[in-house]
């Protein structure tokens, strides 16, 4: 088989990200829908998904050899990605994998398109994409950093169901309707039940008394942009359908006006000043930047800055992420 | 009329914050039934309200000329609290008020019941209960900065529709629904849909880029817990009925170990460490206390920590406070 005709695997392609991974792909023509081929578990394989007026069969990926693909993405779990992403490896694949299993990893790089896609070179066969908060506050981060120095940032997150799967959406949707009709219902993929509810915790609490998802926010961000950076998270399940949301605070070595701050991310990658003082959830759905509003100076600190961040989770920091890093390693690799 | 049958006065009786009021009186037995006296504007007067299987109707406060009321306690918004507050004190009455109208006065005691109530005295006729985020933050703040003397607090809220009002809860409530069916809504008591949504604006936002109900958060701590105090707050209203919450981060002038720290706050009044882990806003309504939970040492910073505050908006920081400066005033006037 010719290079020209080698195709792109998504594993986990059944998920919340799997598909809009899909949807991203050929909205932006980025390859030959005949040159996608999907998988997943054994107990979603057999399926046939329909995306854009496109029809994919799923296959099981425990069956798949990954020769006559040239990249395999994987949005998957960590487990999953550590079982095949190797074998993906081994049959000449490079890997762009969405879970947490190999972004800390010092020999991978921890791509953010908008911010380090340099790290994309021929010497290197995997790479991670960043958690869906790590990513949204790195884009904005970055270009401020590069202007001011950031020593210091405080993030409280508003996380949408989206981000644990598509079951917990549907959880959302059917136990609001429960508690409308004043049913009772008991949470399946929360910590307690989500309708009319906000619930801090996201994932299990280490012994240090942070949340897995507060310690990948916190790591992946200082791995992202400094490890001098000093950054802590509160991470909250909200009940929203798709799009996070952060209250962010972030202290600079030097002063930045918010004259200057709003001039910086006008002009950066990945990002957009919000026209209308801030964006909400619902209307950053199927959008590709990074909004940014609620500019004020923090009156506790003398450098300070408060932001309100808001994004679509599903494609940027997961699916449009993906699919940048993919045509990147296409364009460097000359694929 | 002698001392012992005079009235207490509720103004803004029909409302989420006033009904609520004579619900506690009740419950606590702060007064006979048949002493207390329900008002509202002329557009809800004339309506009978049945609380706890007791029957009030409701009068007209313009009508009223506040004679036969001891205590009269404003349930308003500020425009209503300034025009009739000043006719109640000059009738002998004295005035607690849940309004903003006079908290930052500084001739008027803002009063947070387990923080500061020994400021109630017969020498003042006017005292002010604090925005209901202020409450909770200083209920928690006021032992933590007598142990280690706090110097910066940075709040992001969580915030519930019922301090919105009960238009805001039902707008809550149909709009969720036509959401869940397909159907157009058009936000009434919101800046955006609320429905699956988060909207960080509550309240106008001023010049600063503060939106008015973070000034009185701010302002109001300090007030209560020190001027010396340096805090930020934003405030984010969530698609949820009643309770609120606090991602908080203090930072001391002194070290404070968190089983320091939850051992100071099992001990003060007003709060309870969460079993737990932490509540959430489902969990805590009805109930009296700020629940304090996701005790983590703050990375960013060497005498820090951060906590999750729950406590129902409807009782404390509204009308519990109201209640409990009631029966204290009541207790040092001697009626």
């Amino acid at each position: 088989m010719s290079a020209e005709q080698k195709k792109i695997a998504i594993i986990g392609a059944t998920g919340n990200v799997g598909r809009k991974i899909v949807e991203i792909l050929l909205q932006r023509n980025s390859i030959a829908p005949e040159r996608i081929r999907l998988f997943s578990s054994a107990r979603s394989a057999g399926q046939t998904l329909k995306i854009l007026n496109q029809h994919f069969s799923v296959e099981n990926v425990a069956d798949y050899d990954f020769k006559d693909c040239y990249l395999a993405l994987f949005a998957t779990d960590s487990d999953i990605s550590k079982t095949f992403a190797p074998k993906a490896m081994a049959a000449g694949a490079t890997v762009v994998d969405s879970s947490s299993a190999y972004r800390l990893d010092p020999n991978v790089p921890l791509i953010v398109p908008p911010v380090n896609s340099e790290l994309v070179t021929k010497s290197k066969n995997l790479y991670a994409t960043a958690n869906c908060l790590a990513c949204p506050i790195s884009v904005v981060l970055k270009p401020l950093h590069a202007a001011a120095n950031a020593i210091r940032v405080l993030a409280s997150t508003y996380q949408s169901t989206s981000g644990a799967g598509k079951a917990a959406m549907d959880e959302l949707q059917q136990h609001t309707k429960k508690a409308l009709n004043g049913e009772a219902f008991q949470p399946v993929n929360f910590k307690r039940g989500i309708p009319f509810n906000v619930i801090p915790q996201v994932d299990e609490i280490r012994a240090d008394g942070f949340t897995y998802e507060e310690f990948k926010i916190m790591e992946e961000v200082r791995k992202i942009i400094s490890p001098n950076l000093k950054i802590a998270a509160t991470s909250v399940r909200v009940p929203v359908m798709v799009g996070h949301s952060i209250s962010l605070a972030i202290e600079f070595e030097r002063e930045l006006s918010l004259e200057e701050v709003k001039k910086i991310l006008s002009q950066s990658s990945g990002v957009k000043v919000s026209a209308n003082d801030y964006m909400t959830p619902v209307e950053v759905e199927g959008k590709d930047d990074v909004y940014v509003g609620r500019f004020r100076k923090d009156p506790t600190t003398k450098n300070g800055i408060l932001l309100w961040l808001c994004s679509d989770n599903l494609r940027r920091g997961a699916a449009l992420d993906a699919v940048e890093i993919s045509e990147r390693i296409t364009k460097v690799w000359g694929q």
